[in-house]
């Protein structure tokens, strides 16, 4: 079975994990959001990218749910003590990484093509690709004030009440090469736990990239279980825009795209109030066999739907 | 005493941090060649800069002879894994410096307020000022080929044959703020056994700057002894331009600007062949206290010509 899974950052690569353990790499292609990138220390940063490609290479750090494992932090103490910003953590492993895709972009190189190669030093046998290769930025619209993820996210630690989003360059971006060709060639979309407002709507975003999954059977895993976000201010951001944060909220959110959805069994007595099929199973993915059995229940409940 | 020191790397680092064993802090002024200067992953690296303020900060890699002491190499290593170039060596503690003044640089910060702001978190109490906050780039002429400095110097490890030099952008650029002004409060110029092709001359080309130099007493101390270079590719160079390399060929190459002159001992039958005042002395400075030795025969050597 031919699957394209949307990731954001840590949820989205735990089940893109899982799905890389239950299908051959010819079967999976993973599209991550690229609307968190930036730029700090005039390196380019690309969080949901490492995240998907770190946790899939089995260099994610477990301990941190972020940053490379068995990480030292040399450069930032260094350059923290010559006044630099320490709001964003940089190791110095992870470092590597961003250095390196710094050259090539400045370079003139695509991020896809980056991302390949760097998949292949890491031997990441899956095809993870970023949604674009055009910048698109996520803005959230704050009380007064527009701000860009990460500054909302990392800097002021999600502290300013949310009004709105937007992803600037979105209306000119285009999927990175290989999106649209994997996705008319799968036979089902996976939506990941994402953040549906700043993981999952900037991909959706890409024109040709959303009308390329309208057409394929599209099933979603909700992002929040009994009522609350498994990390991340999911739960603060729907509540702050007037809707109450459950898995309901989820499907209301993607509204005509869904064929199927995932709820974890918490979330049991919402299944009758939900008017597409759905399934309950266990899908906090706390332990690395977890993503897998995830994984597994949903190419069981895909093969059902198509 | 006031004194300005004009200085490229290693050995323009160690007369400088003599002199600043000898001259109270207001007494001294070091101006840097940033003609090496360049970028590498991103990055702004100013070589002899960084060797200038590590040699007086005492965090100098003496074993290397370049870089940060106690240096690590996390992020080349993981960089370089994905394909990165290693023929600079940036090590973890290094990098610090890099990243913060990339990003001082990106946010419009010119490269004298960064280097000063470096020096007061690094506790070292003398002036060091670049040459110029404009970018000036050293050109290394070769047959058939221009290549840029650090190209020639790291990369090609000096092979190619030279047939010249330019400056890039000196034409345009001026001296930092506080350079003119130092030198025309000083009571001497002092002329570090720097390179003059790549090291000295890219500072005086900054227009200003050398008009200045020349209505000073300035000294040069020898960078070529007993007819060798005490390191880097000087030697060759002058072999390659039709040049006998000796301590001549130093007084030779900077013409009517030079008042005095301090060859090593080994060098003391030139002596007579020289048609200005001139000392001798153990220049080699290959301890700490052969630097404040040879600054403090400079002073007397100075005192006496004023």
């Amino acid at each position: 079975m031919k699957i394209v899974a949307l990731a954001g950052g840590v949820g989205g690569a735990k089940l893109a994990h899982g799905l890389a353990q239950v299908l051959n790499p010819e079967d999976l292609t993973i599209v991550v959001n690229t609307g968190d990138d930036f730029e700090q220390y005039g390196l380019y940063i690309s969080p949901d990218l490492d995240t998907v490609c770190y946790t899939l290479a089995d260099l994610a750090n477990q301990e941190t749910g972020w940053g490379h494992k068995n990480e030292s932090w040399l450069v930032m103490e260094h350059a923290v003590r010559l006044g630099g910003p320490d709001w964003f953590k940089l190791g110095d492993k992870d470092l590597g990484t961003h250095l390196e895709r710094t050259r090539r972009l400045n370079n003139g190189q695509p991020l896809s093509k980056i991302t390949r190669d760097f998949c292949k030093a890491w031997k990441v046998q899956h095809t993870i690709l970023p949604m674009s290769d055009q910048p698109v930025r996520t803005i959230v619209e704050t009380v007064g004030k527009e701000i860009s993820f990460q500054e909302y996210f990392v800097h002021l630690k999600c502290e300013p009440k949310v009004i709105g989003f937007h992803f600037e360059g979105a209306e000119r971006a285009e999927a990175a090469p290989g999106v649209v060709e994997a996705i008319d060639s799968a036979e089902a979309v996976v939506i990941c736990p994402s953040n549906p407002w700043v993981s999952i709507d900037p991909i959706l975003a890409v024109a040709n990239l959303r009308s390329a999954v309208e057409a394929k059977l599209t099933i979603a895993v909700s992002p929040i279980i009994g009522g609350k976000a498994v990390k991340g201010p999911l739960a603060k951001m729907f509540t702050e825009l007037g809707i109450q944060p459950s898995a309901l909220a989820i499907i209301e959110h993607y509204q005509n795209l869904l064929n199927g959805f995932v709820l974890d069994n918490i979330d049991q007595d919402l299944t009758k109030m939900i008017g597409i099929p759905s399934i309950t199973t266990d899908t906090l993915m706390d332990s690395l066999t977890k993503r897998a059995q995830l994984a597994q229940a949903m190419l069981h409940f895909m093969r059902r739907l198509l």
